[in-house]
């Protein structure tokens, strides 16, 4: 049997949200590769390899799973919400068009998954009902004046915007940065989200209009979603019209 | 039984793509709503009512779904993706804001699904991999002009872009201007895909470098992403690096 990869997404928590395609891709699975938490999802069953790795090495996983592959193992990386989505399907191509050729060639799939911001989204009723974006707020990978440069350009063009990965311990400072800006560009009334650990037991949710809003309502487990101008609440609800 | 709402994407086509937890909603629905194409998806069943209605007609369906939810009936509109992104969540909002004090207070969950900008990304590669956001170019709701101006500060930006909804035969030299806006603006190399039925046995993929693009490359079923600055291809895959 020829390996096979698939970079599949969990969803963000709840197993209610993961889809059937990415249910049997891990039925079929000989290993499941990703970050700690995510592998911790998987059930263990005879003849299923789980390799757990830390946060941060995601070209080492990367390359670790074409490599399974290419010796014919059947591969499923797991992200959490959508593996295209400053997730684990990146990762993988990069890694790919890096290594041998052959590695392009491999039995590859990607299987989306619920973003965290489409949940967090639902959750809070439909903030994303109009034209937005989505900026992940880690500066691991880019510089933090290539964010800021992004966040006024969404605000200008009145885009509803989720912030993913807004803080984190090593970079505490980077948050209040970005809400200051925030605050300063599209003024006080604008309306925030802050939704933690969606989807799960530990899932809360608060809207704040940017004047109450302080860096420490957001963690490592939250997605941040600012409003656009038209962004409003009606009852426990917040949404964004369809129409400017 | 009082009654409820759920308002539920069904992803972009593929059964498989549909999260158990709508699967079980629309097990318990008495009524389901949506347009036409989303309700011929629900198999028909003894004590379930299907309520099909034409495109366009977004306010009246979902002032339908609450009458009927407040008359203690399980209701479960569907949409086609996600339901927050350009579908009936929003507008449910809004007739809920609009109507009778009771509708805000009904039991109303939405329910997240697979969205098209997804599923695209995945059987293309990964080019959401970075920084992006998302554009209706109907201008049934907004100004043309600001389309424009979204697609300008987008590509400002160097957001990857995705498009819904970029042609139709009500207005189909629209996305021949913003195709030419995006030629002048990101220049000829610029890569582009055009995904056509996403999902289904129908599904249609074409990446091209926008000095080859044609209006005539979308059509109704179309999802188009622009590729950022970084978006490459990469064997069969396109695809956008996590770095800058």
């Amino acid at each position: 049997m020829s390996g096979s990869l698939v970079i599949a997404g969990l969803g963000p928590g709840a197993e209610a949200m993961v889809t059937p395609e990415v249910r049997a891709a891990l039925e079929q699975a000989s290993d499941v590769i990703g970050y700690i938490p995510y592998v911790a999802r998987i059930a263990p069953r005879e003849g299923l390899r789980l390799h757990p790795s830390d946060n941060r090495v995601e070209t080492e996983r990367a390359r670790h799973a074409l490599q399974l592959a290419s010796e014919g193992a059947q591969v499923v990386v797991v992200s959490s919400g959508d593996p295209g989505v400053f997730a684990m399907a990146a990762a993988v191509f990069e890694a790919a068009e890096q290594g041998p050729r052959a590695w392009l060639d491999l039995d590859i799939r990607v299987l989306p998954g619920i973003s965290a911001m489409f949940a967090a989204a639902a959750a809070a009723g439909a903030p994303l009902g109009h034209d937005f974006c989505a900026i992940n707020l880690s500066d691991n990978l880019k510089p933090f004046e290539l964010i800021r440069r992004r966040i006024a350009l969404a605000i200008e063009a009145d885009f509803v915007t989720a912030f993913y990965n807004p803080r984190s311990l090593a970079r505490p400072h980077q948050f209040a940065e970005a809400l200051a800006l925030m605050q300063d560009l599209a003024g006080p009334e604008r309306l925030i989200l802050f939704a933690r650990a969606v989807s799960t037991p530990q899932q809360q949710l608060r809207v704040v209009a940017l004047k109450d809003a302080r860096p420490e309502m957001a963690d490592m487990r939250s997605l941040v979603i600012l409003g656009s101008s038209r962004t409003r609440e009606a009852g426990r609800w917040l949404y964004t019209p369809r129409r400017v």
